[in-house]
């Protein structure tokens, strides 16, 4: 930056107030810094201590360490110039500095900073940043409109006259992940070479259908990981997804984009799909509702599929009536079972827990004990966890690589790192491992069921709140390890799951998982309700 | 809002530091204030004069009575709830507080206030207001993607191999009017009810294809006035577009969309349409550049018709080389012709522009005369322009309602008021008034092409400066009676019309426009850069 361009920017200050020596240069350095990615004089510019703060869409963080290593982990800031200050200064060392930025591909944000005079010098107490917004989040999204599909006025059917009374979908939105057909899209699966050869669909899945035809609107639709292979949500091609519930952490995936619509208010539904954790994980991670229905429970026709053996059908929400209410639209008319409000929980599993996730979920369950909630509650051994998780963990790479290993080979280097390794390692499961790991399957199932007896499994949704996105990929595997062990009980039961968000750390919101009988899809809601009361 | 909420509802504060008295009190009584929409409450908690500030998405306004005035014309502040309060005290009369805000409906915002001890009480001096950013901004677009359409590589011929070299609009994102058929989605024309009855095209508009040959994305969809009919950018149904040159001005019309979304920086190249004034408006009240086109220079296949006697497409950008490459894609291989640098202008006309865009307008041209830009220039008269526009309005009426009227007249209240009754006016044009009209525009555009004798004639691109949105019926009426009669000259002329966001004023920018010979486009872009070379 020149020093044409400094002083070619318009200053304004009240007329008979005159700016304190210095300020002006420390904030045209802070600029210059701020350009630069010039990460000691950032940290120098930044007040020390507890109490400086900055803010801007994906949330407020308070500390100089905590916004110092926010800039360390984001490679630099958005390019921009100053194209207007405005001070008001408050004392002799305090001012209030407004700035209308400009990027270099047009709109305009805002800076609002408190400038302190410290004894090392002028530093930014306080800053909230405000940066134009994108026409789309293309992290969260793929496609969206206003809507994309109106619900039922538009598909209105000879049987659902437009002329009807309120339905119970009306005025929600569905963030819909992009592994569901939607009549006149082409499904890309967070994979874009996938999407450039996929052709638009001729016809709408089922299971957003439904959700149409109960009157809810599909607002867009929403990012995935790669093939909805990952419980994390980086997708390397669009992006991590925020997650307003942890500034800075991960989303939480394979339904990551629906996740994070549902959590930022940019859909009130999150339709998703979980195999081994894929509604769940992101619903523990944002403090939001997630169901994996019980499998089989809603049809997987026009879903593209990862594992057909554990694939099922979802959503996430903010609230319990809103989830109750897709669900509802979804499984109505299928067999379903009202469950006893009977529990178990298996203690060996909490060591998977990080000690905080640990904590607050025998905190939960002393509370509802004490409520009389958990009035029937019994400890069970489900066995060898690593022994269970490897029986899920073969089959699905074995189904996983039988559905897109022939493309994936076919378009070498159209996927990640991460996940194409996962599936180079699918890739080398044997016939015979997969046949073997299917007779486990079947026994680990019956097990599992007659060890639960029709009671609800309680436990943690994920092992450890939202990793950072900054984590290095040796803590974020720690975490997907123990989390995938939780996860792969209703996979392999192929049981409902349902995350409710009642866990509370220090660094952020975790769920408490229902695993329910077959078929207790909407009584598991309901007894997620019944634990909510008064908390939620 | 109940005394449990507000205790509720965390307050930090630096360890040490205590909230001076009353601050509290004041700022929850802001916050009742706004939720009940209570203006004299918040008139009086908003410091008085000239340098308190207030700054959102939409930009930042500066002096108390216009914020007051913002506020009484939005009608109300989005709900929301606090849901925690970080207290930074500067001195005992002075402190920043920032809260974090939650809409009913989700994600988070952020609010920094730094309040004053006045001798009246507490008061905000500075505001900065973050809301969560919404999945679309449905008053700019109607549906968007990232992209919705790739350029060249999915549109790939057979003579189009995917490795080509760079192509001319090789990262640019283009915002399609809604009036253009993209394949696979409807036209909507800014009318719900059309859009509801709309099938999906089958095949891009040629204008859409030229600038994704050249390797553009589709960003999306935009905006429009209902059936293209207006230049003002209201839509009813979907609301007013921003207009970041001028906060809480129209955006123009009636390609309100594109322009918006390249004014804000969230495409490069708006496609639209123009038959009376459509690009140009918008372009000179948001300080864009704009180009209509020669009538038949470029295809409107694929495009719904206002009235094709005055149909043209053309581009909006924030810049001349972007401008000239979507020109250049779109006319290639067309004839064009290299214009003289000869130009008129005509006296008269400026009467109708307000006196701060005349005198604007003259002082650059005083400005490009004696820099030499102007040496072969003359004054024209180009007769009475009330019967000009006349001519052209009632042609442009007779078509329009021969294009629409049936539609019109078979879904009853699909429009809203103004739109309706301009096509009610439009209804009762006669076969005889409309016969009358046709001639006069032959004899009228033969007369302009005569008396300008190929030079570009050069007068302001809008009579005024954008109207607020809060502008009453008459005056936004004056502004749009003034403006048509200046743009429906190169309508009759069916000549080319470039909008140069040359003309600042007070009040937000205008626009010089050149209209230059038939199929002069490129060269007009040319001359345009020329003169705004140095300035813009």
């Amino acid at each position: 930056m020149s020093d044409s361009y400094f002083h070619s920017v318009p200053v304004h200050l009240p007329s008979g107030s005159v700016a304190p020596d210095g300020l002006l240069d420390a904030f045209w350095e802070y600029e210059r810094a701020l350009m630069a990615n010039d990460l000691p004089a950032l940290d120098r510019l930044f007040a020390p201590g507890e109490n400086t703060m900055r803010g801007d869409a994906a949330g407020l963080l308070v500390g100089h360490d905590t916004i110092s290593s926010f800039r360390n982990g984001r490679g630099g800031a958005p390019s921009r110039v100053i194209a207007e200050v405005h001070l008001r200064p408050v004392t002799d060392d305090a001012v209030l500095v407004v700035a209308v930025t400009v990027p270099p591909k047009g709109g305009r944000g805002q800076q609002t900073q408190l400038w302190r005079k410290l004894e090392s010098g002028w530093a930014v107490e306080v800053a909230h940043v405000a940066t134009p917004a994108p026409a789309i989040n293309s992290a969260v999204w793929r496609v969206v409109g206003a809507p994309l599909v109106a619900g039922t006025v538009h598909t209105a059917h000879e049987d659902h006259p437009a002329s009807h009374g309120p339905l119970p979908l009306d005025g929600q939105t569905v963030a819909v992940k992009d592994l569901f057909s939607v009549a006149g899209f082409a499904v890309g699966a967070g994979v874009p070479a996938y999407l450039a050869g996929s052709a638009p669909a001729t016809s709408t899945a089922p299971a957003v259908l439904a959700l149409l035809v109960a009157g809810a609107d599909v607002q867009g639709i929403a990012q995935t990981d790669e093939f909805a292979y990952s419980i994390a949500g980086k997708n390397p091609h669009y992006g991590t997804p925020p997650n307003p519930a942890v500034v800075g952490g991960i989303s939480g995936g394979s339904s990551s984009g629906p996740a994070s619509a549902v959590g930022l208010g940019q859909a009130s539904i999150g339709l998703g799909t979980d195999t081994g954790g894929s509604i769940r994980v992101p619903a523990s991670y944002q403090g939001l509702w997630g169901l994996r229905t019980t499998h089989g429970a809603v049809s997987t026709e026009g879903l593209l599929p990862l594992a057909e053996s554990f694939d099922t059908v979802g959503w996430l929400t903010r609230d319990h009536t809103t989830l109750r209410a897709a669900a509802a639209a979804s499984v109505s008319g299928r067999k379903q079972m009202t469950l006893d409000r009977r529990f178990a929980v298996a203690p060996s599993l909490l060591s998977l827990a990080t000690p905080e996730v640990a904590a607050a979920f025998r905190d939960l369950l002393a509370e509802l004990t004490e409520e009389g909630l958990l009035a029937d509650l019994v400890d069970v051994e489900l066995g060898d966890i690593d022994k269970l998780f490897e029986t899920f963990r073969t089959v699905q790479a074995a189904e996983a690589w039988a559905q897109h290993g022939p493309w994936i080979e076919a378009h070498p280097g159209a996927l990640g790192d991460d996940i194409a390794a996962r599936f180079a390692w699918a890739s080398t499961i044997t016939a015979e491992a997969e046949a073997l790991s299917r007779s486990a399957l079947m026994v680990a199932e019956a097990r599992i069921a007659a060890t639960l007896d029709d009671r609800i499994l309680l436990l943690p949704s994920a092992s450890s709140v939202a990793p950072a996105t900054t984590a290095d990929a040796g803590a974020i595997e720690a975490t997907r390890a123990g989390t995938l062990r939780l996860t792969c009980i209703a996979g392999i039961a192929r049981m409902p799951a349902l995350s409710v968000p009642l866990l509370q750390t220090a660094h952020g919101p975790a769920g408490l998982c229902l695993v329910g009988p077959r078929f207790g899809d909407l009584s598991l809601v309901d007894v997620g309700g019944e634990f909510a009361r008064g908390r939620v």
